[in-house]
């Protein structure tokens, strides 16, 4: 079956299971991370002192790790939750937001990974190419326009580094690209505002822990759905209330998220494999 | 006279007295509960130094505690807030989010209830079993379904806990129930929604901080009143936006707040005495 | 050129230079800070680890220090970030947030100012007098009843404390006042919802430091630029939404920020100078 046959069946088994989603991430965008969630029929629990970080992976889903507000202190938590979903075989996402922008932020994205064996790697493409080894120019955390590749340059990358890291590694951008290493899938939903929104990333980056923690066994369609959904969701959001500006946008884009269903996903689903 | 009578008059104390609440929250809603208390016509201030979180209690009228996304650090300032805020005689409201879900969040809700003493502690029904030291089953922050008691089961538990503690206790759910350890009121107003936005509990214990902060000679009849102010509020929500979505109900329900007033909370509440 | 005839430049120079505006600041508001930073089309970042507060500030063009919710651990970032800003000539923003609420927050006002180099003050009447050195009644973070001056008197203490800390100095209130210890404008857009929203202040804030980061050589009139967009983005999200309440205007007015441009600044600005 293709992917594009499995996207309802993986938002179905979100919506079955409610899969617990444990986020250690940054204080600016939690809020959208915690209701996209939410609205996506998945349960958050944000939870980031050390003393507790395992205990809260071992009882959920999914991790998802992000680094937008990078301390010490969570660094250890993100350690501990991720060996602790290791251990138990949950999958864990890691958003390396800005990595590239700074010595501290990249040391941290290689301890890690170092420590903590990912089942997707999710960013924009000047933070892939930064983890890929390769030279990029990340500006902050928004993706360099000269690191902006033509989608066919974007799926080596991505295919590489999955080969490498044996993880899934997922790109976005205009065209978002995913790849086990083998196959790799583009996907062309999305809406431009989504750019102007903080968020969008670490939503997205949710969103596939969520899908991801619902069908541990499907990461590679469950990641690509995950970013069908964000795309499919930026649209429709666009399409009822983007044009007011970027607050009714973002209202619009929540509820799109929490009316999504299998029939919408797979019927507006612009995605092929190569 | 019944709490059904005050319920106006105290939503028009806050109103008039513009009560400073402050808070020591999560990161995750910490922005929700701040717009919620100026929505009711208090006045918000978070501040979780130890530095100065006695100081900033000593200045307000109330002191919500939530243990969202604990951590060691801010454990102190709710000590010292708390300990500063017994002294002045101000009511201390404390949000136990998650107690149960790890041995560090339940050391620290044991730690909190052994310094600080509470007017009134407001959870889920997952949440109060266990500071009641029922056995419950908590999934994260949320109430796990198999604690989901019967309301006469419930009203049980709260009377007791909170003659044990000599405090109010609230337990939000479909029923919200609030006892002072003598009489119990069931609330049946809010709406289903309220449940897949983050952060309606920790909003909750916001306007029960604020009623409280306004009225601390009527603790009871004060935290009944905010839990139908909420509950009330969410019916309000979904009536107008809540079919567009969790966005627009998000956006309706802080509309509904900061129109609230004595005469729809007075019509609307339904709530009954036992 | 007045500044009235300059304001529509100084946005045109924003949405051009896509200008990267740096902030360590309080949790609450934080993504409200992220978005109108979007919105005016300038680009956020936010680092608070003081292992990378200095790289991070030397990248941007502005930094926004705003101590809403202080702690000691993003004081050292601050600083950090402060002195990085300084050598590299880089605008400098602070936002002293509940200055005069305890002793903690006054020290580290002072440490702030006695290590960093200001660009741009910016509080409300309360914070500001503070600062001053005059007698203050700040409750919380809300700027107290009796401080509120005469707009002529505001206009003096912000020219004084301008003269004396050598940088442009704004009060945000009912007028907003900008001296550069020379002149003086006065701003009379906005719209009293303003205030019953949380993070009005900080988003002004981050308003300025867009339009700082843009045009590095004109803080003065990129100062006052920003606070007209701001209360200009206030009356119009009024007139679309805010009857509606609240959440309605704080949508609304994300809208207008990102909807604004120069020839709506220009026609609805309400400054003079003085």
């Amino acid at each position: 079956m293709t992917i594009n046959r499995k996207i309802g069946n993986l938002l179905n088994q979100v919506h079955e299971k409610k899969p617990l989603i444990h986020h250690i991430t940054n204080y600016v965008t939690v809020n959208d991370c915690a209701n996209i969630t939410l609205g996506i029929g998945a349960s958050p629990v944000m939870a980031d002192a050390v003393e507790e970080a395992a205990d809260i992976a071992a009882i959920s889903s999914a991790l998802v790790l992000n680094i937008g507000t990078l301390n010490k202190r969570t660094v250890q938590s993100m350690i501990s939750a991720g060996k602790s979903a290791n251990e138990k075989g949950i999958p864990v996402v890691l958003d390396p937001v800005g990595v590239g922008a700074s010595k501290f932020r990249n040391d941290i994205a290689s301890l890690l990974i170092d420590n903590v064996k990912l089942a997707v790697l999710r960013g924009n493409i000047s933070e892939i190419k930064f983890m890929a080894g390769l030279e990029a120019a990340t500006k902050g955390v928004d993706a360099s326009e000269s690191d902006m590749a033509k989608a066919d340059d974007a799926g080596r990358i991505a295919k590489n580094l999955a080969k490498k890291m044996d993880c899934i590694v997922a790109i976005s951008g205009e065209t978002d690209i995913i790849s086990d290493g083998n196959k790799i899938v583009y996907v062309k939903n999305g809406h431009s505002m989504l750019g102007n929104l903080t968020g969008t990333g670490c939503m997205c980056s949710s969103l596939i822990g969520s899908f991801c923690g619902a069908s541990p066994d499907e990461l590679f369609a469950a990641t690509a759905a995950a970013m069908v959904c964000m795309g499919i969701s930026g649209e429709l959001a666009f399409e009822r209330e983007g044009q007011l500006g970027g607050g009714s946008f973002h209202v619009a884009l929540y509820d799109a998220v929490s009316n999504m269903n299998a029939n919408i996903l797979e019927r507006r689903a612009k995605c092929h494999e190569a």
